[in-house]
């Protein structure tokens, strides 16, 4: 085990996170809808089932379809529609409560007559990330997605879907706060205006620092974090959780000693880590933190110890001058704690867990 | 086709790539030793054979595999040994002729015990990237190496190999020249000093910025360049290629588009192209450059339209506000070159040829 870098997860605290977003749910009495888009694991998607959860976002059709073969038949996906995918919509909701996202007018026209098969139609309203989504105050918009709606008995107007994804770039509770207050509040206005035609329509709200660090869910009826299934540095950085919550670590062999420049090369690089980056205290562009790791568990973090670059084999690991490195050997051990964890995820295609186990993902299902 | 992002090759410009390479070795009287790292693929690595190469480097023992089952037996990994790896060294090398580098007298003499099969050695010099290797003037520790190599019959002491990564960061031909006279002159030195013992001992160079981009390769007998195969925005922008020589493009769907914005969202994101970056003159983040896309072939980029953002299934085309996006619609397809091609090969695992050919790669072997 472990001749290559390989992608732990800590499974007591995978389920911990789950169980956590579980309960804040249920106590916030909204409904529970996680994004399967990070794990994108049968194996993990099981763990949410033993905490009773039964609906789901994805971020494609096709990860709908691999998720419904193992019984989750309520899925909401979450991307924009594409013409080109319509075919693969009409198949899969003959089979499973589908619902699907719109965010313009002439995109719905494009493709409402070839939307045969019944369907939960979600308006994408764009509450400040600016990627896609029909602005807030465009009713003239909104009002015209409605009516289209109206006029086919197959589609459910379901309500108003929203992803704060300016939320990652968030310092602190408070900028989170204001983000989830700002962007609800533009999401309420529209369900009361539209709540008097359509009784049953609902909000759906993404993110995970919002769900990690909102105290009171007001205003919404659902949520969709997906990547506090694992959290990474970017949440710890946030402060959507602590270190210790962090459930996957890249374990890497170290392949090269530098003790003048107190450094060490990992086989760990970009296609293994992806490239997202954030800033440390000292102002250093971090690729990752490094913990000592026991061939079983990883523990916390190494003082000032961070992977200061990648490249696509190799990452680079900086420690305090003052470390002594004349302990590590060729061939032992790091575990790197990821800043993005649903690009480790996705580029390392498979996860490990301590005793062993491989978990397939949906990304090597698709070789 | 392209209801996905789909990874595009254009197969002249890449075999072209490869046959201006080949040239320039044959006319440098270098030994040309391709790094496979890059393409990943049998099928390109027979567009090599037909222009006569015989010898390639890998980044691992499992690459090296992957070739030597097509029928190559001249390989060289360019990446340091771990214990891990050695037994598969040792299978390996009893097939054929393989090369491993080291780069401290510590590592080797952990490994050298173990290391019995028939094995070239190459000591890596670090000549300014500071990723791995053994400073050019610590003679002292070049010295145990040899000496650990002389007493082993079955290793042999293959000469001095360098990859000049820095060269990746260089703004322009100059910068370039400087990275190999600087890097050479170094190697030179060490091989005039060891070949009087050992007359066979090679220099072996890497990276894609010098070999494109040296007009003479005085002091080396052998080149490793990888990226060059495809090329890609790096490259043009260092001076390496022509955005013309750039072999590969990711094929993306549009999903959204922001006319008061001047934006497009596509289905294109991290877990597709990356997230490697370079700033553009109007020091704007670009993760790619957009071109216009018949269903066979890509155009020349679009005037100022780039990647601004990407997050891990999306990506945020800018185009110049001029720009009239009345005519695209939510389906079209837009072509983008990557920022580093070496990475977003591994991340989408699959190349397509124009005439609908797919071909795989060790990444999607892997699973």
């Amino acid at each position: 085990m472990h001749n290559l870098p390989t992608l732990l997860v800590n499974v007591d605290v995978c389920k911990a996170n789950i169980k956590r977003m579980a309960e804040k749910a249920a106590n916030g009495k909204v409904a529970f809808r996680p994004h399967f888009k990070t794990h994108q694991s049968i194996e993990i998607g099981r763990w949410f089932k033993e905490v009773g959860v039964k609906s789901i976002t994805v971020s494609s059709v096709e990860m709908a379809d691999y998720f419904a073969v193992d019984g989750w038949n309520d899925i909401t996906v979450a991307f924009p529609l594409v013409p080109g995918s319509i075919d693969k919509v009409n198949d899969l909701a003959q089979k499973v409560s589908l619902n699907i996202t719109v965010s313009s007018a002439k995109n719905l026209l494009a493709s409402i007559d070839k939307l045969t098969a019944p369907l939960g139609i979600f308006i994408e309203v764009d509450v400040g990330h600016h990627r896609t989504g029909v602005a807030p105050d465009n009713m003239r918009e909104i009002a015209l997605m409605v009516s289209q709606l109206a006029s086919k008995p197959n589609l459910t107007f379901k309500g108003f879907l929203a992803h704060a994804g300016h939320s990652y770039s968030a310092k602190g509770a408070d900028e989170v706060n204001t983000i989830y207050n700002t962007g609800v509040s533009q999401l309420v206005k529209l369900k009361s205006f539209w709540r008097e035609t359509y009784p049953n329509i609902i909000i759906s709200w993404g993110d995970t620092p919002t769900c990690s660090l909102i105290d009171e869910f007001w205003g919404i009826d659902e949520i969709r974090p997906g990547n506090f299934v694992f959290y990474d540095l970017t949440q710890s950085n946030i402060g959507s959780c602590n270190i210790q919550d962090i459930a996957v670590a890249l374990i890497c062999p170290i392949v090269d000693i530098n003790t003048q420049r107190s450094e060490v090369a990992i086989h760990g690089g970009a296609i293994h880590l992806s490239k997202d980056t954030l800033t440390n205290a000292n102002n250093e562009t971090v690729y990752g933190m490094v913990c000592n790791f026991n061939g079983k568990k990883w523990g916390t973090p190494i003082d000032e110890a961070y992977i200061k670059s990648v490249s696509q084999e190799h990452g680079i690991v900086k420690f305090n001058n003052e470390t002594p490195l004349q302990n590590l050997r060729v061939g032992d051990l790091l575990a790197v704690l990821p800043v993005h964890s649903c690009l480790t995820l996705d580029t390392m295609g498979l996860l490990s867990t301590s005793d062993g186990k491989t978990i397939e993902t949906f990304r090597t299902r698709k070789y």
